[in-house]
């Protein structure tokens, strides 16, 4: 039987943070040897709203695969390729614009949210409008069927899956088959201060590569719950970040909830749950760190790595704008 | 010196006709001596709107590809090329797409004009509103400086000038050239029924492939003057499409001034000038029409015209993709 494909990637925007890990990383080192896994280093994308600092891209996408390799990713299971690098996933967008309206992806709520937060107003790039139809192009590139997204996203498959069945009935063949997006049951990490949304630009993000001292600043720094003053106080648990990372990233459940019973009840300072997320999260990132470390001394691997996977890619994507030109009945030259 | 750089084409949405003789075609013989010129077969851009119908779009660049050579296009001094087997078009549209907002795509008077021609209402499909930045791709990944177009499109070589500014504002450097709308001053030919805009779809267009009956019927079913009712009368010139493609067509300028003078003063029938301008149609069409059936016997050489051609074509385009994303500073593997 071959196994299910599975397309993920990152906008490469800066380095990646423990909220990926928890987020997505984890669900794909367990899915290397299960799935057939592409994950895309998605420049090209990081484009549609980061025209104006080409080079924060550039500088990202070399982060972003050293996080890849230091969290576990193996290359010889799950396939590192570079988006701008396939030209046919550009192909294939070009060629979905055209089945898709406008009125369409003005109405997609992930990108209505999006424009909203980016607080673009009337200046949306037509890039970051039309990027919907760019995701379908690398979903159905790959001929990806299961795509792991935020639960905000899930529109986007649904958007993918519109132009799949229009592509499908104007070839009058199910050339491109639907995608199904896995939403993960986790749930996003909010950031250290608590606001809903982890990242680097947010500064509330802790970086894979974090030094142990930005950890434990990071822990200091974290969120809790305003209301617990003394020691002796009841304190609130849901909302409270540092219970909220404990939950995520430390494997002893049962102790956890005791923790949490005694926070509830008064009796347990912050300081004490702040020193046992620490530990968690040092015990976490320093090895990842080091292997980070030692894959940054050596750029030509992770380049060879990044290169012999596009090249896959690229073969798999051109195969697919083919098969989709010929059911189409376009001009082959 | 090196020689201009100057972009044309077509949609490949069907044959051509004596329009696209008048407005593009002739001057394009002119030219190809004096400019480096790129024909670009731009079934991309003709599945903007044809989406439903790739078939069309299909079989219509071998069509256009013969009335090229039918017309005296020589594969020697111009360069034949098909744009859906240029991806580094793609990507370039990709890219631009991030350095125009969706607001100005929306404020192009080409763009209003043709969605409201189209009757797309709240369904235009978001290739068609993008293909303003397709076209910036096109124009400057030959890096030509020369754009003939209809007067109506004029602003579309001004969006691709903004992107250029833009492109070299961030790149910091002019990786782009600026180029120039040359709009012909014949003006657009009417269709035979005299309306604005002849076109096969409009059913009022002498194909460059009509044989001499269809040349003949379409001649006796011009619009003239409909107050010209007795040879006697005074007939009107202006809006008179015989005469208008006389004007366009009959070498002898000296002589249709006569005849215009007599049919405004009276005593010239329809018919006369009907006759005079079936015999400029006949010596016109019957040599492209006699050269595009010997060439349609031979379909391999024209496939190997437009392969040598979108060989050329793409090592261009290829280059100039590559200098922009090196001026921006982008990931080169």
């Amino acid at each position: 039987m071959t196994k299910p494909v599975i397309l993920t990637g990152d906008r490469t925007t800066g380095p990646l943070h423990i909220g990926h890990y928890a987020g997505s990383l984890k669900t794909r080192l367990e899915r290397q040897d299960s799935h057939e896994q592409f994950l895309l280093l998605a420049d090209t994308q990081a484009l549609t709203d980061n025209a104006h600092d080409p080079d924060k891209v550039r500088r990202s996408v070399l982060e972003v695969a050293l996080d890849y390799l230091a969290v576990g990713i193996d290359p010889a299971k799950s396939t590192i390729c570079l988006q701008s690098h396939l030209p046919a996933l550009a192909e294939l967008s070009m060629l979905y614009l055209n089945f898709v309206t406008v009125a369409r992806l003005e109405r997609n709520p992930t990108i209505k949210d999006e424009i909203r937060a980016r607080g673009f107003g009337r200046d949306i790039p037509a890039g970051f409008l039309c990027y919907p139809a760019a995701q379908a192009a690398d979903i159905t590139g790959f001929r990806a069927t299961v795509v792991p997204v935020g639960e905000d996203q899930a529109p986007l498959i649904e958007q993918t899956n519109e132009i799949v069945r229009r592509i499908n009935a104007v070839a009058g063949q199910s050339v491109l088959p639907e995608a199904r997006a896995v939403i993960p049951k986790a749930g996003r990490l909010p950031g250290i201060d608590g606001k809903a949304k982890m990242s680097k630009s947010g500064g509330n993000a802790i970086a894979l590569s974090a030094s142990p001292d930005q950890i434990a600043a990071a822990v200091r720094a974290m969120f809790t719950d305003p209301g617990h003053l003394r020691v002796s106080d009841p304190g609130r648990v849901e909302g409270n970040v540092v219970f909220t990372y404990l939950d995520a990233f430390d494997e002893d459940h049962t102790g956890v909830a005791a923790l949490k019973a005694q926070y509830q009840r008064g009796g347990l300072g912050d300081e004490v749950i702040k020193r046992r997320l620490d530990g968690v999260l040092q015990a976490l990132i320093g090895p990842i760190r080091a292997r980070r470390a030692e894959l940054a001394r050596d750029p030509g691997h992770v380049l060879d790595v990044i290169r012999q996977g596009t090249e896959m890619a690229r073969a798999r994507t051109q195969d697919t704008h083919r098969a989709v030109v010929d059911a189409l009945g376009l001009f082959r030259l």
